[in-house]
């Protein structure tokens, strides 16, 4: 995750899980040698929001660490243009942290997700409905981006703050968090580790290495299933007609995303009745996806077009 | 599922699902054309069990349903040879059920487990750690064991039974059911369908069956890595060496249970314990597995032995 030479910028909200990654990458960072930043966002959603910003500023000042800061009235932002309040902060938050790293150089971004964020994550997808790709959870390292403290639980956390006589923000991050992460957070995770299993951060975070890699084998897998031309990604029927079910909905799933450049809303349902075209005895047949997106079965070739 | 000339015998304990299972059935079968038998087993659990027995014989009785029933005094065979209480009277029933079926020349096998099982059974498999191939739960058809309302809610069972006012015995079974599924079903299933997301039942169920699929696959695609000669299976590792890591995964979980039989008890860390014998720097070593097994890398094959 970190090699010597690496210039890493700390995101550093000024929260517990942020300020132990930026601790623990302060003492890291002679050991492994590498260069080390610091940046805040500053999303203007409470009043005591510069309170944080200076906290952070003066931590990077004491440490000799650079520090860089931006800001961005998000709520006035929602009121104006729309969107979900926490989505929009994280977009703005994600947007400046990346252009900071291409501006200073740093080629690594490294975030204060920890074991519990991996498990609500994991738990999140499961309630609201997710195959194998959404149990993946959050990935330890995704291009530039990395998580040094995904395997370290938020009790291992707040002690090794304590213990270090660490000084934080109290819970003024939780940005990334919709009400259903909050009651997960502060109700269900406690309850299934205190009456249902008590080891059930690692066996979420177990389960999601297992999904990730298995998103990861499908998506390289599945390519040899989609061809493109002039109108787009295809799949010829004949192709993908007699393989395993499980192959015939990934590959359906890679052809989806190609088309239409994500997969937000696409359901069980929606995989399943575009995988139905396949079948010969359908033919004709269209399936209508959310975002005004068709596919279609031309003459034993799956396309997908926008409606106009 | 079901065909015209099928001989269908259902598992009736005489709780309200198997009693709607029996009803649906005996519903379906002029219509379908297949013949049913019924089945029940005492377990001699409780002092009222041969009610239970009475009540599903003179049901079968009145419906004019061949009844086959058998009994064991599970409590102390237990006392006698051990085991846990359920799974003894589970293999027991399974036991029963196969022999009348094999016997009386039944080719399927119905058992009443419903959506509500089927959800049950991925949320414990999920507290308990499970990767892909745990969350496959209940499989609605394997071998000549079928569950037809495998996708019908249990508040769905009830009210069929109400409607047509069809009497059950109240709560007689659950056998399979140890103290975990018990509380996931009364305790956690209602909180999370309550509070966090109201379609769980149906969103576990997906899920369970993209996993079934996808372990399929794996059995299937995985045979390729595995060879076999006279002291037992093997893995060339330079075969499996530069594969994706879900491959390499379940190639290795396909390896050991070839060799050991059954996959119990294999954690994911036992898995990449294995998966690490893969890598050339690492020959030489082996991997303790539960039940006295080890594996074991020479020469660049993976071998499994059992300790004396």
């Amino acid at each position: 995750m970190l090699q010597p030479g690496d210039r890493v910028l700390a995101a550093v909200s000024g929260g517990p899980d942020s300020i132990a990654l930026f601790h623990l990458l302060l003492q890291f960072r002679k050991e492994l040698g590498f260069l080390l930043g610091a940046a805040h966002f500053d999303h203007q959603m409470r009043p005591d929001s510069g309170a944080d910003l200076e906290f952070v500023q003066e931590l990077a000042s004491r440490h000799s660490v650079a520090f860089f800061c931006g800001s961005k009235n998000v709520p006035a932002l929602v009121k104006a243009d729309g969107g979900n309040l926490e989505e929009v902060a994280r977009a703005c938050r994600l947007e400046f942290l990346g252009a900071i790293a291409k501006r200073e150089n740093f080629g690594k971004i490294a975030t204060g997700h920890t074991l519990n964020d991996q498990a609500e994550t994991v738990l999140m997808k499961l309630l609201r409905g997710a195959g194998s790709a959404g149990l993946g959870g959050i990935a330890p390292k995704v291009g530039s981006w990395i998580r040094p403290v995904i395997e370290v639980s938020r009790p291992d956390i707040l002690s090794f703050l304590r213990e270090g006589g660490l000084a934080f923000r109290q819970d003024v991050t939780n940005l990334d968090t919709g009400l259903l992460r909050n009651r997960i957070r502060h109700r269900l995770l406690p309850l299934l580790e205190a009456a249902y299993s008590h080891r059930i951060l690692e066996k979420l975070s177990s389960l999601a290495e297992i999904e990730r890699e298995t998103a990861r084998y499908w998506r390289w897998h599945c390519r040899r299933f989609i061809e493109r031309d002039d109108s787009g990604p295809l799949i010829r029927v004949e192709r993908l007609k007699r393989r395993p079910v499980a192959e015939q909905r990934e590959a359906v799933r890679l052809f989806i995303f190609r088309a239409r450049g994500h997969l937000r809303r696409i359901s069980f349902e929606h995989t399943e009745s575009v995988r139905r075209l396949v079948d010969q005895r359908a033919g004709g047949r269209q399936v209508v996806l959310p975002g005004g997106w068709e596919i279609f079965n031309a003459g034993g070739v799956l396309r997908a077009r926008k409606r106009q």
